[in-house]
C-alpha cells in the first residue's frame, strides 16, 4: 500500500511558486493554507520574492532548514522537473503538482520524463494538472480557488475523489451549501503517479470517511482498480460517476486529463462486480452519499409509503415498482386492523398509506409507530407536504424521535418553499434525510439497497 | 366549447360554508380571497354565523340580492346536493366544490346523483374534492391553504392543471420559491363535471398562458382528450406527468381521485400522437416549462457546449449524445480558424469547447460571439463554474447582452453555493435560463426540441 500520509497530514509544507499577485495561483494556495488554520509550518518559495503575507520567502527549497514533508508546486510546466529534482536533493519524497500543460495538451514527453524521474527516485506525486487536497479534519486546503467563491465544507463523513478540478470544486460548493459535510476532497488531475485506486485505498482506511464519491474519466490500471476497490467496497460504499461514456465524450477526455476513457460496458461491468454504486448523475451521487452520511442502512427492501398527498403516494408507488431493488411492503393484517380502528373511514389503510389532506401531526405519529413496529416493513418513505394547515411544526420532533429510537430508515420527502425548507433543515439537523422530490429519494434508496445486497455477497 | 369564464373572472362570488374558526376550510378560503385582493364582491354564507371578518354572513344563497357568478362550496359532502339545488334556484350556474367524501372514498352514488343534477340543469362544476383556482392576473385565490405555508406566485406564463391538490400545491410552492411565475393554477379533483380537457381548452385560449403543465391520474373521456389537446398543443406546449403508471400505482389512483388510471402504453401513445411532452418527473416538468417561460425556442437541434470545466464538458457531451433529439454541433472551419488565432494553445477548439480553468470573462465573450455567429450552431449550452478566480461578475451583463441580441437559445449551467446562486439569479432576472446540473438542462432541451419538431408536423 502506498503511504499517502504526507498528502493529508504533513507537518511542514513548502509552497513553491508563491506570488504577491492575489489573482495568481501561487498566492491563492499560500493564503488558503494559512486561512484554513493549518497547524503546521507553511514555507513560501520563490527566487524573485522576498516576503509574502508576513512570511519570509525562500529562494529555493534547498535553502529551507529541517525536514519538509510535502512540496506544493505552482509553477510553469516546463520548470516542474527541475524543481522536482531540487525537492529530491532536499530529501522531499512527496510532491503535489497543480501545474497544467502536460499530457492534457499533448505534451506527453514532458509528463513521461517527470514520471520516470519520480519512479526512479521513489517519489510520490499528486497531480499534475490538479487542485490538490482539502482535508477538513487536518485543516489542510491546497485548492487555488478563492474562499468567497467556493465555501469550504464542515468536517463530516463524505470523501470525494475527483479527476476533474472544476467539476470537483463546483460539486463541493453546492454540496456544502446543501449541508453535506466532508472528510476529504481530492482532485488528482492527470494521475501522473498517484491514481484513483491509491486514493481510494487510503480513504478505505480513513476513519473519518464513511462514504467515497468518485468522478473518474479514465482508469489506467484496471487490474489494480479492480483489486483495490473490491477490498474497499467491502468496508464502505463507493459511489462512482464515469465521465466519457459515449464516443464523443471519450474523445473529450483526452484533451481534459489525457485519459483514455474506455468502453462504457467494460466500466459498468467492473463497477457491478466490484460493488461500486454507479451514479447516473452528480446529483444522484450526492443523494446516495447523503443517505450513508445519515447512517441509513436497509435490512430488507420492503418500503412503506406514508403521505398526506395522494398524488405523491401514486408517483412514489410508480417509482418504487419501477426500481430494481425495492419492493412495496404489505402491512400485516394486525397493523391494518389496528389502524382501521383509529383512523377515519376516509383513510384507506394500504400502501401507499394516504393520511389525506386533513392529516394532523397525531395521525402521522400513529401511522409511523404502527409501520415501524410492523415486521413486514423494512423502511419508510415519509411524504410530508406542509402546505396543509393541520400539520403542526412539532412534527419535526415526532419524526426525529422515531428516527432515534428505530433502526428502520425513515426517509422524508417534502416539497415546497421557505416554510417547508425551514422544517426540512430542522429535520436534517436532527439526522433525518430529506429530499425535495420522490424520485430522487427512491432512486437513491434503490442504489443503496443494491449495495447492501451486494456487500452481503462479497 | 365550455364557457369557464366565471371560474376565473367572476365578479360576484358566494362562499358557502364560511367559518369563524381560522383552522377550518371555510374560513381559510374566505380570507384568502380577500387577502389576494380580489376586486369583485365576496359574499359569505352560513346559516349559523352572522358576521365574519367584517362581512355580514347570509344564511342562504337565496337571500343574496343580485346576480352571483360563482358559488364556492366548502360544506360536508352530504349537504352538497341540497346546496347545489339552492344555487340553481338562485340562478347560479357555476359551482366550485372543494368538499371531499365522494367517489374517492367509494361514495359513487352521491357523486353520480350530483353529476346527474348538474347535467340536467346545465350547471358547470369544478371539483368535487379539489382546491379550486388560483388566478394571478385576476387576483382570485380559492385555495384553502394558508398563505404563510404556501407562498403565492407572481403573474407569469405557466399554467398548471393538477388533479391532485396536495401535489399541485407543493409544486406550486417550490416552483414559486424558485422564481417561476404563473398565470393559473387549477386543482380539479374528481372531475365530476369539468375535466382536464375542458381546462386545457380554456387555457389554450388564455393569452396569459404560454405553457401548460398537467398532472393527471385518470382520463375519463379519451376521445375528447385527444381532440382537444391536439388542437391546443399546436398553439402552445403541454407538458404532462401521468400518475398511476404501474399496476400498483393504478390501484392507488382509485382511492385518491376515483380515477381508473389505464395502461401506460396507451397514455404514452396518445401523448406522443397529440404532441404532449411527457415529463419523467415533477422536477423535469418545471425544467421544461422554465425554458418556455423564458422564450427558448430551438430552430434546429445542434448544440454547442462552452465550458470552463472539462469534466462538465464531458458529462454534458455524454448526455447530449444519449439524448434522442439533440446533436452535438460541429463548428465551421472558419470559426475554428478564428478561435485558434485568438485563444492560447492550451484550448482545444472543438465541441465541447473547454476554455479551461483560467478562463476569463473576455474568453467567454469571444467564444460566445463566435458560436452564435456560426450557422452550424443552433443553440449553446453555456457551462459557467464561478469557483475559478478569473471570471468577473460582469459576465452576467455579457451573457444577457448576447441573450437579448440573438434568437439562438443560450442555456446556462452553473453549480455552486451562495456566490453562484446570486449570479444565477441575476441571469434569470434578465431572462436567461439557468440550471444547476448539466443533465437537467439537457433533458429539458431534448424534450423541448422534440415538441418543436412535432409541432411542425402537426
Amino acid at each position: 500500500m502506498v503511504n499517502l500520509k504526507n498528502f493529508f497530514e504533513p507537518k511542514r509544507i513548502a509552497v513553491i511558486g508563491v506570488s504577491r499577485n492575489p489573482r495568481k495561483v501561487g498566492y491563492v494556495i499560500f493564503k488558503n493554507i494559512l486561512d484554513a488554520g493549518f497547524e503546521g509550518d507553511v514555507i513560501p518559495v520563490n527566487p524573485h520574492v522576498s516576503e509574502i503575507l508576513n512570511h519570509i520567502v525562500y529562494s529555493s527549497v534547498k535553502k529551507i532548514k529541517g525536514k519538509v514533508d510535502l512540496a506544493i508546486l505552482a509553477i510553469p510546466a516546463e520548470k516542474v522537473l527541475g524543481v522536482v529534482k531540487e525537492c529530491k536533493s532536499k530529501g522531499i519524497k512527496d510532491v503535489l503538482i497543480v501545474s497544467s500543460g502536460f499530457s492534457e495538451v499533448g505534451n506527453n514527453e514532458l509528463e513521461n520524463k517527470l514520471k520516470e524521474f519520480l519512479k526512479k527516485n521513489k517519489m510520490r506525486c499528486l497531480g499534475v494538472n490538479c487542485l490538490g487536497v482539502y482535508d477538513s479534519y487536518n485543516a489542510l486546503d491546497t485548492l487555488f480557488l478563492p474562499r468567497y467563491r467556493l465555501k469550504r465544507p464542515l468536517p463530516g463523513a463524505i470523501s470525494f475523489v475527483c479527476q476533474s478540478g472544476a467539476v470537483g470544486s463546483a460539486i463541493l460548493d453546492i454540496a456544502t451549501a446543501k449541508g453535506h459535510k466532508f472528510s476529504k476532497f481530492i482532485s488528482y488531475g492527470n494521475a501522473t503517479d498517484i491514481d484513483e485506486s491509491d486514493l481510494i485505498e487510503y480513504l478505505g482506511n480513513d476513519k473519518n470517511t464513511k462514504v467515497i464519491c468518485l468522478y473518474v474519466e479514465g482508469i489506467k490500471d484496471g487490474e489494480k482498480f479492480y483489486k483495490v476497490l473490491k477490498k474497499v467496497s467491502e468496508k464502505k460504499p463507493i459511489i462512482a460517476l464515469k465521465g466519457g461514456l459515449t464516443e464523443e465524450g471519450m474523445e473529450a477526455t483526452l484533451s481534459h486529463t489525457g485519459s483514455l476513457a474506455g468502453k462504457k460496458e467494460v466500466y459498468f461491468g467492473i463497477f457491478k462486480q466490484v460493488g461500486i454504486i454507479n451514479a447516473d448523475s452528480l446529483e444522484e451521487m450526492f443523494n446516495i452519499a447523503s443517505l450513508v452520511e445519515k447512517n441509513v442502512e436497509f435490512k430488507g427492501n420492503r418500503l412503506q409509503i406514508i403521505t398526506n398527498g395522494g398524488g405523491y403516494g401514486i408517483i412514489s408507488t410508480d417509482a418504487i415498482v419501477d426500481a430494481e431493488n425495492i419492493e412495496m411492503s404489505s402491512l400485516s393484517s394486525k397493523t391494518i386492523k389496528n389502524l382501521r380502528k383509529v383512523f377515519p373511514k376516509t383513510i384507506n389503510v394500504r400502501n401507499p398509506l394516504d393520511l389525506v389532506g386533513d392529516a394532523t401531526t397525531e395521525r402521522y405519529e400513529i401511522a409511523l409507530e404502527a409501520c415501524i413496529k410492523d415486521d413486514k416493513v423494512d423502511g419508510i418513505l415519509l411524504i410530508l407536504l406542509y402546505q396543509t394547515p393541520l400539520i403542526t411544526t412539532d412534527i419535526v420532533e415526532v419524526i426525529s424521535g422515531f428516527h432515534q429510537e428505530t433502526k428502520k430508515p425513515i426517509v422524508v420527502v417534502s416539497t415546497g418553499g421557505e416554510f417547508t425548507e425551514n422544517l426540512s433543515e430542522s429535520l436534517e439537523d436532527k439526522g433525518v434525510p430529506v429530499f425535495s422530490f420522490p424520485k430522487d429519494a427512491i432512486h437513491a434508496i434503490d442504489k443503496l439497497i443494491w449495495y447492501g445486497k451486494k456487500r452481503k455477497r462479497l
